[in-house]
């Protein structure tokens, strides 16, 4: 038997990392631009520690491009590195420079605690996009400055340098492949999604801003002009300020900085904060949803450090939640995992149910202070808060005292108030509490007047997802039970003893039968002869809620029964032989005359249910111009 | 100056190929099963050219999980290695020994190109959930089997161990936090996802097979049965093969091997296989697309060398082909990088052009081979084809050919044919040809009629992305415009040179134009009096076709004008001041009987075109059961 040590062979490894450590190259100026940003804040930490001497000024990050010689660099003035540090560093891959100097000085940690930061691997992303990399460096302690060059062989040189600034400066010759690095464009459209929020404040460039003119200036004098640094970060968020240090100004200052795209201004919003059990900042909004393109592509964003690392926050928010904006800044929420393992692990599981509680309890404190706002903006959150209870327990729970439920006429009702303001007029003969509700106000017009014509309140729940969410409230209320205006019709939406005497009697009852069977098809309609109010309308077409729920489930993705989506639509056609009308096609002489009255009367019954249409509408007028002409 | 060698710490690199290596832990199946794989390839390859000995067989690859031990073993019957190999391949991380081997046979490639593989680095993605790994391997040549052991520390263990067999077991110790590669349920899951159509069969666990009763058995004998390997994969699917050997039921059951849950069978197939300049095969199905949710979740899956690589073909494949299903197998295709940069590679751009001719030339030849068939289909591949016109100039040229128009009655012109049909009629007095179309049958059938009492062919466009595509052939053909039926009056839709008499005078027509201006709101309705045909409709309501363009190219997304999606609708109502009922409305005694007389004809008018709902639908409804009542 042997024993060794497994060998990595370097000159192996070097492609491999330039291959597959990430698997994005552009991320190269992310990590290049957070090593400049520990470098600098490591500094700020000795200054305020009394461990390094000097003006700690005001340091700035900046990022170069010279064409010419085919280079893009990085400059700090941050803690800067000696030769020796180099040799430790950069030199020995894979180790963490940042662990080393987190131990040191552990016991003063709190914020500084943020700086562990990408480091170890990340100079070496460098190699992705450059065949040569260059560092001159001058630490802020004694010793002369240092040069390391090295062509992505893993040869190296380390000689002494003339810089006598301290900070570093990461000079990358870029390869041909990857000469869009060498684009202001490109560079800047990568500063601006990684490091738009980052704590140093970092310069690209210039650009001319225009000063006020001088008191003696002419009239047409141009405006003097002077180029100035241009910084493309605000080092200072919103989301890292205290909550009682911002104005709602602020949050919508910051919600425009994020999206500046978005024209239309937040509804509210949400302002995270938590040291433990896990670190987590950050700032939702909840947008006005609208039917615009770019809004799926306005999502959370997700920080570490400041640093962006994904708008995908897939697993990590609650799925309903991921229809709101904003950022969330946490180190301790695992990257690069596959989402089986963001969901299994706990302190992810812990995020989210902070979010959602944090959610719930914004939208309850709204609800609480400002009932008219909350009801003025429930059109437009909805559709979260109805996903939300379906799909969460806990925050079903806590909907149930804000969730809104809100009348055809503009009325806005919790579910409790709902029960209390019906539960009179709408409890039908087996005592069970019967809600009613239209869907369209306009398709189902007709129908909602008749309800509200026996002094019933008709809810307008018109959310894709209602018929699942209708099912919860059902499951979850016992002997309660949801029914759309035109399930029924009007004296059997909510059934009460009453009994209505019919005008006909059991002679002509039989006769309207069969001439009725005779002339409405039975393929189409199920025909039903009632007796009812006199003022009810004469004939009335009916959809049953049962089956039409649960079709509408299947269409809008699972639950109700297998198969169901594709089942035809079923009607009933139902007869008011108390109206005068009825009177009249019975007495009427000629059985054409009979018919032709029928099918008038079933037209208008179908116009009021939309399902007269082509050919048969066409018709429709025809016959109505006729009768008018 | 000084220089040197980097210097990669091993301490360091274990825990970080753990982390970074692959975002996905479940990778590890992959690329265990690809080396097993690859060792087998290799023997065959040896046995070809003669310098291995002893019977080849029918190796295979064995999956078994020990719960009680809490291993995960994979063992292959392939090539194995000598104790000094392990040395060389395992013992150097990063050492590729498939770069090697092909060095040494490359005279003899040919297919064996493909067993490179995912070689190097892969063997370590098992340190991702085992925190300690075993291989028992015994060289395919004379020599004593090895057993190396190492626990995730860089230090190993080597030494000679008793197995005969030719071949090697990797023995995974499966790590505390990782428990969930010791279920059954979810290797087989990994082993359907990742290696379902690997050329090495692989056996994981047994299944009961039923035997035929003997022939002396009794009725109620129960039938024998007996244990027989469990293979999981298909080792020769479809797409390795000739087309020339595949009948068409072939490609029907790969569909259903590749899609369990699909019920409905494709349309028809596309045989991708090119060698030069890129290698890819593939076979792809156009799939009747239905409203159903699981469409999105069977997409186009991403092979290299039989093992599966993602269903994400984005960049890959041309948008309007992500629609497609099947699979695309090539080792050309760059893996882990960014879609910018695939949308920059060579090979991509040029695979993704050759896929789009593929799609064209099939298309072409079923339109050629079997116009009927083609036909029956539109409907189902319109979507794509419409898609790829907008988007792929390439794809519009050959789609000329056969893309095809319906009308309203089921007939299908190419555009050619549409253009010879209708030239004659349908040229207006400036010269220009007029396509007229319908969006909705049902909905436009009053104004379809009309037009086609004229003789027109109206055409019926109703896919989402219609208005963009109009756009697109109105530009691409001069001298063509496509109107919609309900754009304007029927005399008007393609003006000529007619002009018809009114039958009122120039009193009666100012007569008219006021009572009209009076009851028809103008802030709703534009009003134009118009001589038309008696027989046409005295009131019809109008949509300009131009604004309703714009808007609905705003809506698909893009094109159209700046914020016209959010303009009101515009709407004109044409009186016919020849029909009959004008002639009687200007006849009637009392202005409030003139006036129920034009607001009933408006309604009808409105009623055509879907604008009466609510309760001006109501309303209209109540008083037309008063009429006939």
């Amino acid at each position: 038997m042997s024993s060794g040590t497994i060998n990595v062979s370097v000159e192996n490894i070097f492609p491999l990392i330039k291959k597959f450590l990430y698997s994005d190259h552009e991320i190269f100026l992310r990590e290049l631009i957070s090593n400049a940003t520990d470098a600098t804040l490591k500094l700020k930490h000795l200054h305020s520690i009394g461990q390094a001497s000097g003006e700690y000024g005001e340091p700035q990050i900046e990022v170069s491009i010279d064409k010419e010689s085919k280079t893009l660099t990085i400059s700090d003035q941050g803690i800067g590195m000696t030769a020796e540090e180099v040799e430790k560093y950069i030199n020995q891959i894979a180790f963490s420079g940042a662990e080393e100097f987190i131990e040191k000085y552990k016991d003063q940690q709190g914020e500084e605690a943020g700086i562990i930061g990408h480091f170890g691997l990340g100079f070496y992303s460098a190699f992705m996009v450059a065949d040569r990399v260059e560092i001159i460096t001058k630490s802020y302690q004694d010793e002369p400055a240092a040069h390391w060059s090295c062509d992505g062989s893993p040869n190296y040189t380390l000689e002494e340098a003339e810089r006598t600034e301290r900070g570093t400066s990461i000079i990358l010759h870029i390869a041909e492949d990857s000469t869009e690095f060498l684009e202001e464009s490109r560079i800047s459209e990568l500063l601006r999604k990684y490091n738009k929020f980052m704590p140093i404040p970092i310069k690209f460039g210039t650009r001319t801003e225009t000063l006020p003119k001088p008191e003696d200036a002419k009239e047409d004098d141009p405006a003097p002009t002077q180029e100035v640094d241009n910084i493309i970060n605000n080092p200072n968020p919103a989301w890292t300020r205290k909550p009682s240090d911002l104005e709602e100004d602020d949050y919508k200052q910051f919600y425009r900085e994020l999206y500046p795209m978005q024209f239309e201004e937040p509804l509210f919003n949400i302002h995270l904060n938590v040291d433990y059990p896990f670190n987590l900042t950050g700032i939702l909004y909840f947008p006005k949803l609208s039917n615009d393109l770019n809004m799926q592509k306005d999502r959370i964003q997700l920080y570490q450090n400041q640093v962006f690392v994904t708008d995908n926050v897939e697993g990590i928010v609650p799925e309903f939640l991921t229809m709101l904006r904003g950022v969330i800044d946490s180190p301790d929420i695992p990257l690069n995992v596959s989402r089986s393992y963001l969901q299994a692990d706990g302190a992810v599981k812990k995020i989210s149910s902070y979010i959602t509680r944090k959610v719930a309890d914004k939208l309850k404190s709204i609800f609480n202070d400002d009932r008219d706002a909350f009801q003025q903006k429930w059109d437009d959150i909805k559709i979260v808060v109805e996903y939300g209870m379906l799909t969460e327990d806990k925050f079903f729970e806590k909907a149930q005292k804000f969730a809104l439920y809100p009348t055809v006429d503009g009325d806005y009702f919790t579910f409790e108030e709902l029960t209390e303001k019906i539960k009179e007029n709408q409890t039908d003969k087996e005592d069970k509490l019967v809600v009613l509700y239209a869907s369209d106000k306009d398709q189902q017009h007709s129908y909602i007047e008749a309800a509200k014509g026996k002094g019933y309140e008709v809810l307008l729940l018109n959310s894709p997802i209602v018929s699942h969410l209708i099912q919860k409230l059902e499951s979850e209320h016992e002997n309660t039970t949801f029914t759309r205006v035109d399930s029924d019709h009007i004296d059997k939406l909510i059934q009460k003893d009453e009994e209505i005497a019919s005008v006909l009697n059991e002679e002509e009852k039989e006769r309207l039968n069969s001439l009725m069977s005779e002339v409405i098809p039975s393929e189409k309609f199920t025909l039903q002869l009632e007796a009812m109010d006199q003022e009810a309308s004469p004939f009335t077409i009916t959809e049953p809620e049962f089956m039409r729920r649960m079709k509408e489930m299947q269409k809008s993705g699972g639950g109700g029964m297998f198969g169901m989506g594709n089942m035809p639509d079923v009607y009933n056609v139902i007869v008011n032989t108390n109206h005068e009308l009825i009177g009249k096609i019975l007495a009427t002489k000629t059985r054409k005359k009979q018919e032709r009255l029928i099918n008038q009367s079933l037209d208008l019954a179908r116009l009021s249910k939309n399902l007269l249409q082509g050919e048969e509408l066409t018709r429709f007028i025809q016959r109505s111009y006729d009768l008018i002409k």
